[in-house]
């Protein structure tokens, strides 16, 4: 049950699928070489591996326990964050002003990886305060990031994310919670927030609660939300520690997987309310949340990355070990390893391509971030922004239902031995199945994607997504390396698919919404099909004039295409022609 | 969490899916009737919802405990158990000789997935005490089916099935348990067995646990395994229970599902070894576990429709419950249940459409088992028992694969609180995700499927298979009902890549047996998905023969066809196609 970084993989996927190589050498993050890179790659991969991966185990059967309001978590658990804060690992991408390393997103992006390989119960903490510094810093006062970022950067304390309330889920315009004006500047909170991951905690002394709430003249809906910090421990006028705030976790949850992390119940308002500073302007929430979102979305991808390269390594182990039933020409005496079957290495090829593929997709939207922010000339960074929104949700949907699949088959490879708990496999099971759930369920990404992410720029994004796409189908075609086998041909129909679908839901998005959305889902899959074939073929070509590990490269690239970016065609006829057997059917659900 | 088993739906599949009605008529079962059918299965529905379904939480959360050898059951299984055998339900099909009822397979299909849906951890016991019976029925000697057949079949003793090691598991061949002649007929066993469902329990005073061992002069492999059947307790001359034989639990299992059902480690040979009675010849063990197997497996595929159609039970009724967002035309201070929007309607009409796909190919088996039973003439019943043979690997795969889709998209359907425990849908997502591997992984149906199933009679079963098939379709086309859509067009195309996938298969299976089993999981699924798609068309098209639901039996056909059919093509490349990339992909592994 072991998680060793596969630095290399990591590494060749940011260069030459994410196009790293090119950013540094176009001076996109200064001084910054593909040395210092792998540097911080290969720490990051050892204290994941070493440190981290060996509490994951215990994190599921201690889990975290709650009582009198107090969280302790798994034994061992406080001390790993404390190293792992330490060692500045919070800090990766933060500005400098703020004690951060300002480093390339797409480098936090191979490190949340590791860190959700090693354990994603451990990790869900430190991604959701990464993603509550962006907010701060983007939209906060000068007066409020004095106060908070710091700490938050260094780790010393962490933040939470508080949208979800019994009624107001996907739904997050639904919410209750009420903010009053204190008529100090400042606010008083009442209400219950629920799934609260880390809403009490025993790593930092003080937890910084970012909460959603509605003052009480806003607008209905999405329109009459604004975002408070609420600190658990307010602040004396010199920083450090003063009055326990009006916030506490009521409970925890008692969840299929990840035990380790704890998800609260948390109240506000038991006597004065909490008290609560604005970020950003009131009724403006919307848009402070969907700068921690889109953060998080990415991290719960590169979670579920993590977590199907975990799962793949442990099955790979575990089929090159046990050994049952004879290949060709074997004794009946004799046992070849399960690897040695074609059905079992189907499985594993399928882990394989489907996680790569996912990691593929991930990077190349960090780096859309990080052209984003640092491209030199104006319509390059909104280009980029165009690309980062449209690959976010398929990299959140796509990686963490391939993830699903991947610890799924996992399960499987190891037999009845994956069914024991002992073994590993099932946890990983089980710990992959929030994530399609949280930060915005997998079908409101597909609908993201189609409803907003497609019209962006009349279209413009998408098509230069296809473009790029094509433009590696015709140097697949240029190659011609008989490794590829019937790749260019697959993927090129994938590419198509895509594309022909893409224009159909453009066309309709706006008279038909109903049946655009129908085809939400698959139209997602399809787009990250198409995509994670692409970036593979990228990588093994990138490998074929490079040298180095061709075969491998060029074997998972076709795996994908023969196997898997097959299903394009089925997904493209989905989107187009299944809408009416889905909006039609109220009689065979009884509805 | 309630469970209503579905009977209009379950007869309906039973007539005119499977072809019950028909059956009847032509006199299969002597005077019994379609009334007698619908009374049992009314019967059986309400002992399912009412009696056992309440029980399936209690028996995740308390388990089964292990001390001192022996098992406790979850509160209230066993006198569950007690009625549930008391009322006969062991019992449906069993020789009249025996104390059986001797009622058609198909009737007992349909109970078994009631049992199943109601509780997989409680119906997992008696599914392998059926198994049993069979086999002591069809290979047993005369004195040793009057001692044990009548008390097993009232259900007074329960049966296990003890054929896995740690070092024998899909390669039952390499076990090593040791079965010595004891010079008066008898055998002593000494070994070790592992995951052995029920292999010690509460509910009954006596356990006869069905083991395989080996002779001290054996051949290797599967050609020296015999049967043995080895009571807990001993009988005396007049029938009651003496002493207690050298066979005992020496643990169970903490597994990821089915907490209610002990899954033991047992122990033969403590002292001077269980004592244990030969079935069948020696050596001749393994006709005597496929005897038990087939039935076995059956029962399993039935275990994942039942699971299956509990899972999207609670789905529909939480999709119907639960608000959240607008559907076009509302106002930003209402909300809509969640079934309205097109993408949730999406996954419960995946949900449904599998299901009901399943439970046709499940009941379709049991017919063929029914037909090749009873069948007046020898050719009818050798012909319908190459059916049995070529739909049971598919009804076990199949159902158990899409059990776990159901179960995961019932999660999904659920949002957050899916991943509660609490919620419910995560016990059916973790009971589910053994069916796929245990009597059988899903990788041996499928590789029993092409490498034995398919030749059998020179491909003259699957041929047959097909042209039913066929036939369907041609029907869909003479029907010409708007409400299909472009159902026939689809299933046509699936039924055609199943056919030329078959003519490939059939064409390598010898020559190249890698390359033919490289696809034999993808193949699997094509077969599933043609023959379940139609057999969905076959009971629409009834359906509108007869009135009653035509619009729901259409539109789940539809959306079968046109959502999921619609990647038969895909499947069919992948088979034909697939393989180099699977076999040759050595460098992608690893290895």
């Amino acid at each position: 049950m072991s998680y060793r970084a596969p630095l290399d993989d990591i590494g060749f996927a940011l260069r030459h699928g994410a196009g790293l190589g090119t950013a540094i050498e176009q001076g996109l993050f200064g001084e910054l070489s593909l040395d210092d890179v792998d540097a911080v790659l290969a720490e990051a991969g050892r204290f994941a591996g070493q440190i981290i991966a060996p509490l994951n185990r215990i994190g599921d059967t201690f889990g975290a326990k709650f009582q009198d309001g107090a969280v302790t978590t798994a034994p061992g658990w406080k001390e790993a964050y404390r190293d792992w804060r330490l060692a500045g690992w919070n800090a990766v991408t933060a500005p400098a002003q703020w004690g951060g390393q300002a480093l390339p997103q797409t480098v936090n992006a191979a490190c949340t990886e590791m860190w959700h390989a090693a354990s994603v119960g451990f990790a869900n903490g430190p991604m959701l305060t990464m993603a509550a510094i962006d907010a701060l810093n983007a939209h906060g006062s000068e007066t409020l990031k004095r106060s908070y970022l710091e700490k938050l950067v260094s780790g010393e304390w962490m933040g939470t994310m508080q949208l979800t309330e019994p009624q107001a889920g996907s739904d997050v315009g639904a919410l209750r919670t009420r903010a009053e004006r204190a008529g100090d500047g400042s606010y008083r909170l009442k209400g219950q927030k629920i799934f609260i991951t880390y809403g009490e905690q025993d790593f930092t002394d003080n937890i910084i609660h970012f909460v959603l709430a509605r003052l009480p003249d806003a607008p209905p809906g999405t329109r009459g939300i604004s975002l408070f910090l609420v600190p658990k421990f307010l602040l004396k006028p010199d920083g450090s520690l003063g009055a326990r705030n009006d916030i506490r976790a009521h409970s925890i949850e008692h969840k299929l997987g990840i035990h380790g992390s704890p998800t609260c119940t948390m109240i506000m308002g038991d006597t004065t309310g909490a008290i609560g500073f604005l970020i950003g302007e009131e009724n403006a929430g919307m848009a402070c949340m969907f700068t921690m979102m889109n953060r998080a979305r990415l991290a719960v991808g590169l979670q579920g990355v993590g977590l199907a390269e975990r799962a793949t390594q442990q099955a790979l182990a575990y089929a090159r070990d046990r050994k049952q039933g004879r290949t060709a020409g074997m004794k009946a005496t004799e046992s070849a390893p399960i690897i040695a079957h074609p059905d079992v290495r189907r499985m594993l090829l399928t882990m394989r391509a489907l996680t790569q593929a996912a990691r593929g997709i991930c990077y190349a939207a960090a780096m859309a971030i990080d052209r984003s922010e640092r491209s030199g000339d104006d319509a390059a960074r909104k280009a980029a922004h165009a690309q980062a929104s449209l690959l976010t949700p398929v990299a959140k949907a796509f990686s963490t239902d391939i993830a699903n699949d991947v610890a799924s088959l996992g399960v499987q490879v190891h037999g009845g031995m994956g069914y024991i708990e002992e073994t590993g496999a099932a946890q990983f099971f089980r710990d992959a199945r929030i994530a399609p759930i949280y930060e915005g369920t997998n079908g409101i990404q597909a609908i993201d994607l189609v409803s907003r992410k497609l019209p962006l720029a009349n279209g413009a994004a998408v098509a230069a997504h296809c473009e790029e796409l094509r433009s590696i189908v015709r140097d697949l075609n240029a190659s011609n390396d008989p490794g590829f086998g019937w790749t260019a041909v697959r993927l090129g129909d994938a590419v198509e698919s895509l594309s022909r679908a893409t224009g159909w839901l453009l066309a309709n998005i706006e008279k038909e919404p109903d049946a655009a959305l129908a085809g939400a889902s698959p139209y997602l899959r399809l787009f990250g099909t198409a995509t994670g074939g692409c970036l593979l073929a990228k990588e093994a070509l990138a490998a074929l004039r490079l040298g180095g590990d061709t075969a491998g490269r060029l074997a998972i690239t076709r795996f994908f295409a023969e196997n898997i970016a097959v299903g394009a065609g089925a997904l493209e006829r989905t989107v187009i022609e299944g809408a009416a057997g889905v909006l039609g059917a109220d009689a065979a659900l009884g509805s």
